[in-house]
């Protein structure tokens, strides 16, 4: 499976703290000459952190970019420097909802549009839960709620919930449990 | 649930075929200033394709952002002007893979990149397969492959098929076979 790609060149476009935009040049799989538009984005993480009434923790913000409400599980980039992303699954958690997990367990990473995007997101289970103080980045308003498992499967496959790393991760687990 | 969000000013970046970054000046959640730079995406489909030996439809294309081949379900964008999201499907499961299928079945809907990008995408299931003549964009050199649905699930979970929308889609499917 050989890249079909030849970068011929490269111009960043775009940057601020979370994106960057670049183009290349490039020759297509057909041999014709073209540009590929690329935004690199820090690798991402995501938690499914359910405590030990079974309940999953859901964070609510606004998404800008969506125009409207999203309730999600707990995710985030890293920042310039982090490399462990189990350290950033930890950080985004206390931050953003003022939880910390004695056990962390890797489920599956994911491509996150991966026709424009670098984004991987790696997906976390997180139990044993304590409480401790929220942080969030100045650019966050977060709610936080308890949903019971299973009711977070049912909203879900409903589409009450549409981000898809959240969709993908509960119904994973769910899945997991089956089994 | 109201925008807390403020724009007081945007300009176009970059601008190609696929994608458009703007960035908005704002006033932040938290009443600061700031910028949000924004990657707006037309909205796109994906279809779990499924034939009558229950073969889950997949297709192979080296994926230029992420450098590395990636095995999904036939996924795309709107083209300008396109607004039936089903019919979006049908001519991208025509194109990439040469199949057309008879019975059309909503699923769900799902942010991708929500803190990024304005991408929705809409997931459906296609069944009553015919074939017909592949027809790829030049961007795009695609194979199809025909995976028993249970193997695929067992891929998603396996973390081998790692396109985010297409394990949701094939765990969303797998949760409904089972109710």
């Amino acid at each position: 499976m050989r890249n079909p790609w030849t970068k011929l060149a490269s111009r960043l476009v775009y940057e601020n703290p979370w994106i960057r935009l670049r183009e290349d040049t490039v020759i297509r799989p057909d041999g014709g000459q073209g540009i590929y538009g690329v935004v690199e984005v820090r690798p991402s993480i995501g938690v499914l952190a359910i405590n030990d009434r079974d309940e999953l923790l859901l964070v609510g913000q606004w998404r800008y970019p969506a125009g409207r409400y999203c309730w999600e599980i707990p995710r985030g980039g890293s920042h310039g420097g982090e490399t462990a992303v189990q350290a950033v699954a930890a950080r985004e958690l206390r931050e953003e909802a003022g939880v910390e997990a004695a056990s962390w367990t890797p489920l599956i990473s994911v491509d996150v549009n991966n026709g424009i995007t670098t984004d991987t997101e790696h997906l976390f289970l997180a139990t044993g839960l304590t409480s401790t103080q929220a942080k969030p980045d100045p650019e966050e308003e977060i709610a936080v709620r308890w949903v019971p498992f299973n009711e977070a499967v049912q909203m879900a496959v409903r589409g009450e919930l549409t981000e898809v790393c959240t969709v993908a991760a509960i119904l994973l687990l769910s899945h997991l449990r089956r089994r």
